[in-house]
């Protein structure tokens, strides 16, 4: 069962900025925590900064061989039209997460965009939301890809 | 680890309502299907469709021996502000879910007026939203209590 | 057929409160003289300034042996977005009345929050609202139920 | 006892458009009918499509013989304020009807610029709201013509 | 002359909460104190967290033997118009109280529901509060009641 | 203990302007029962229509002798980011007052720009919230200035 | 010099309704003393309730012979953008006028669409604001049309 | 194939006024071009500046002989929920067009209320919006009435 | 009979300032004008920049002599509540006047604040909107005072 | 005669995704329709899901041999405030297309940010709406690049 | 080259008030630093609380010698229309300084009423935002006065 | 000092579009100018049209050997959260600047989202913005990195 895990603008400086708040663990070290975590998935992972890009790759990610995306679009989760309509156009369900609690931040970040076109969402946990995904995913029988109560 | 799941109005009709959409499953009998995916954790369960009976649940458990409360808290969620100033003036964390994703619903529900004060958010992923907040309480070492990033 | 006939907040006050304006007639009174005038129908009566007490009886007669309800919700109206899910999950329909226009009066009564599921509204005819209420349902043949253009 | 009833805009397309959903029944079929059933009432109507051939109308039925007035203004409900104007400015007490639940539409359909000038409102139960609206005006005794509670 | 103190929900925390904050003393300590600095003025106290139970409560002391009611809604002094109803509603003048300066917090706590039917607010002096408005009562005379200027 | 009472545009016509609701008794009249009344208090006066006079007294009162301001802003209340701006900057506490309910009264007088950087505030209860104000400051212990729960 | 005096919907009811607000006098009447006092004009007078009538009328008037218009717009004053459309098309100039002041009734009122496009707005003064407007076109010397400073 | 072209309020200024940037050219002479230009459809041209006007002969020609309805609003456009409800009423095919960019005007031309029941939009051609909505209708078979990707 | 000219904000620039658009005249020269057509009344004039100084200036002359008082507030119409509370306060009726059509100027310009509570406003006329405010008054009886319709 | 057909995000998808509504024909087998059926008119094409590399290509066609840019921006029409800069900026003249009809659908899309800068609009006629444009292109002569009325 | 610095209310308290966050340093001490600083340039200072006090020195400064102005008008550069009309009015070039970076703080200092009149604005740089409005005015030639690309 | 001048969408076209306004030098002519009157500074400089690629960038200058960066967004400044982010993330003290006055523009271009975390602002000095902030950072002393007041 593949999954991507795709994350989006300034979460390449996991473990670079405000280390007192995020930690210095950085997100590619974590991502070995989560491969050997659930051997029974088979994980990718891809990061840009750049929207045209995120979308270029949920289109490829979108049709075929994922069974399932987690993506944390990091600001565009709030701006990105664009990516919103992306989630809506493809087949592979897309779990959204966050590492903060977007809503105990600023008014801007109580909207997502892409939300309605998600599965579900996630956040507040920090690197545990990646975690709790790949749970979702793991318990998730094939037959049940789509499944929303 | 004592964990208290915490459901406000309406939630008494799953398995009575809609049952298309919701399933034929009472919450009662998933209830027990956890208690028994969980035996580490020790869950008890309580419902109210009144406000003021919500926060005098939590008054009581956010005091105490409770280590966590995992609480879904209906269309309170977007209108209690009374609700939300209990769960900040509680010490228990309390993790916030949603069986539907509130993000695809009604813009009436897209603002969660306690969010800010929760630990994290898990919404839209069903009954399944309730195990997800429980592995979070399950792995969470007893000092990472309070841990958000 | 069974209708109920459910009060809200401030409404045990008719009769007592503001009599130059409300009259000095208890809703007790009036019931009276709507059961003498509806013999066919089996009426019953519920007030409570609480809210989660109306979607305790909401729940119990929207689910057997009552044909029709008849909501005169106060400032619940308004507010509360958990009564309209009770009415939105609830199968007998409802039908909402107001003693006053509230649409005369300022812009928060403007907007009713349970208005979008009940079966239809009536407002600004005084206590005559609940005997037009009536009068519906008295004409509702039982296979109409549910019927709404 | 006069009584006019006034419909507005596309009301005249009653039993031809959208047969599903408003039937196959035209306005002038079911007002022989409520002529019919209320006997006691001297009805009359008009319909339509002109803003200002409707206040024309509500200027010669607002000082003299008519008891009473049923308005469905449709879509001018919620944008004309010279109608709103018109019906301040008479004696004839107006009474609002809606065939569907406006409050159930649109958001634009959800204020009424003329309900604060109207003894009251009826809306959601299909060509019946009408029957309810005469039914208000047949009990009305002629002393109690502005009654408002 | 009778005086009811009523307050509203999370009230009873004080003293148990965020004591660095509100101090570790609790309501009724000092509701003790305030009776004995007002021998003239016969106090009661309530307090509760449920919306309606506080409706209860003014309607009970809004018709009789009390002279005042000084009420700390809490979150409901924002979002509850029920209870903005009932003080409109009763005879008995109540004067709000709030602990902290309510501008002075997030937004929604800017707008006060109650306070249009109140004689008057005071907020930020601590606990202090209470006291004024009992200051203002006791100066109060009977024939006073009511006077607003 | 110096305390100074700082009235702002319009309140000079106290006794002059609208008698049958403000009565006829000018502030200067109502200025000398203060005193006599809080003898332990020495207070003094200043009224200006200007908004920069009232800033430049608040400077001149707000880093020196005085242990307390009381200031009704008049409609500079609601306007002047000024005068709030001066109100943060200086020492002194300041107590905003109103004469009448300012939340009773049209919306643009529901927010106030200085109550976030008041100690607290007093409205609704005529000329006596002046004499609530003193009351506060009487009570103040030297050491508890800048007390705020 | 030709003027034209046009009004719009329900000024046909001067002198008919609320008699203690707008005089027992009909426009009709006081359009007898205008003439007379205004020799040097040549006045004529439209009034419709129909928003295209009173374009098609503009249109007539605008293109020719009049060399001023005053309109009075009633509630399309507020509402019409084809009417706004209409005068910003013509070349008369047009002086826009109200009976009463609408500046000092409901928020709807306080925006004039067409405004922007009129010479000038003359409003409160009761009937008096027509002979205002006439006194303005009186005092234009012919190259003066189109003035506005 | 019959078509109907529709041309709301002030459209029949067109060549008189605002040449300098309308151009000299009046409608009906435009009208002569086109049906030279498009021998094969049956053309025929309405103009009106009464809204209810127009929409009667929405009705008269939306469930007949036309096939298509080339309709020019004009200022109705943004602000006729009645032309809105005609529109989405008829069986034909609308089809809805500009003259200038309505887009690069202002604020109140940005929105069309009718264009959520139109087939698609052209604005900013000038008077080749007509012909481009004459070439979509050309095009079409007569199966693919109603067709809209 | 006493008549004040009251002018505002930059007032004092006329003649001076963009003169292309406001002429070369001051409103010192164009008052000569003024006083020699209106030989019965008895004029007086004031400027100034400063709010408070032009409520000083309404506070002086509200109360006694003057029988009108002809404000052009400039961007203090828009702005200040505080000349509006003085407008309100004093017994001597105030007439608006701008220069300008302040609605065809930008949005901040389209409120008044003090036109809820003067007799009427005059705008568009230019230095002309003085003299008709003049004649407004020169026909006034003085038992008309006050009159509004 | 040059012209670029230029795509933004998801355009890519057609063809593969939602086939039931977009029909299973991607843009490329449709471009070549289109050349076929445009002889005279040099046609291009270039999609892109990156809003910053759609900006290089309006520059690099909006300054040379380009006489026309036909753009569907997709999403970024209603978020990009840098590529209606881009449009702004350069010569071409740019004709905006919309496969579905924009207004019909959720309200972020009602607001074109490029509208005000291109030549026109034309959305909801299916891929024939790149057909339309290229009409409106191949009936332009030379000189008349600009024309806008 | 003359050139006045000019400030608004609360800007003579530099120095004086929150001293850990604007230095122990008045603006005095500073001035006597630039005039050092830039010997080329006549400066002169000049600071007041008084919205008119400000508008009366940019009308002495705004026509004659003086080649620019430096302004900080403090709370009133986010309320003041009369302040924005006055640089409006006046020949002078304004350049706007904020020592604090306005935008960082809270909403309603995000916007500036003066700016859309100002040559330039700079903010966030603490005292230094006057030297680099300084060397602005120093490098302009004199025929480069009003350049502003 | 190594200082990074960062430029984003669409002012790669100085010098191309609008000569008239924006003159005819490109911004790589004017970095020549500003390298050699800065001798004392390192600087270099990006340009880009894509948001991720200008994140990029700022990733990479901002935890290392730059001093500062100049960030002239363009229209990226108003709609952009993830350079917000990102700006807010790095440890390189962040200008912005702007050529033309933005607070005299469209409403969009009146927030800045980046502003909030930039050091300072500087608008509306045409090119020379570029130069003040140069000089601003030419006098920061090394200690006095992240200085503001």
């Amino acid at each position: 069962m593949k999954i991507l895990i795709l994350n989006g603008p300034n979460l390449n400086l996991l473990g670079v900025r405000e280390k007192s708040v995020y930690g210095n663990r950085s997100f590619e070290d974590y991502y070995e925590e989560l491969k050997a975590a659930f051997p029974a998935l088979e994980l990718s992972y891809f990061q840009s900064n750049t929207e045209g890009t995120l979308i270029d790759k949920l289109h490829e990610a979108g049709f075929g061989a994922y069974k399932g995306i987690i993506f944390n679009a990091g600001a565009y989760t709030h701006t990105s039209l664009a990516i919103s309509d992306a989630i809506k156009a493809i087949d592979t369900p897309v779990v959204e997460v966050h590492i903060s609690n977007v809503f105990a931040r600023d008014a801007i970040r109580h909207k997502s965009m892409m939300a309605p076109f998600c599965t579900g969402s996630i956040s507040g946990f920090g690197l545990e939301s990646y975690r709790l995904a790949l749970q979702y995913f793991e318990r998730l029988k094939p037959k049940q890809i789509g499944f929303s109560v």
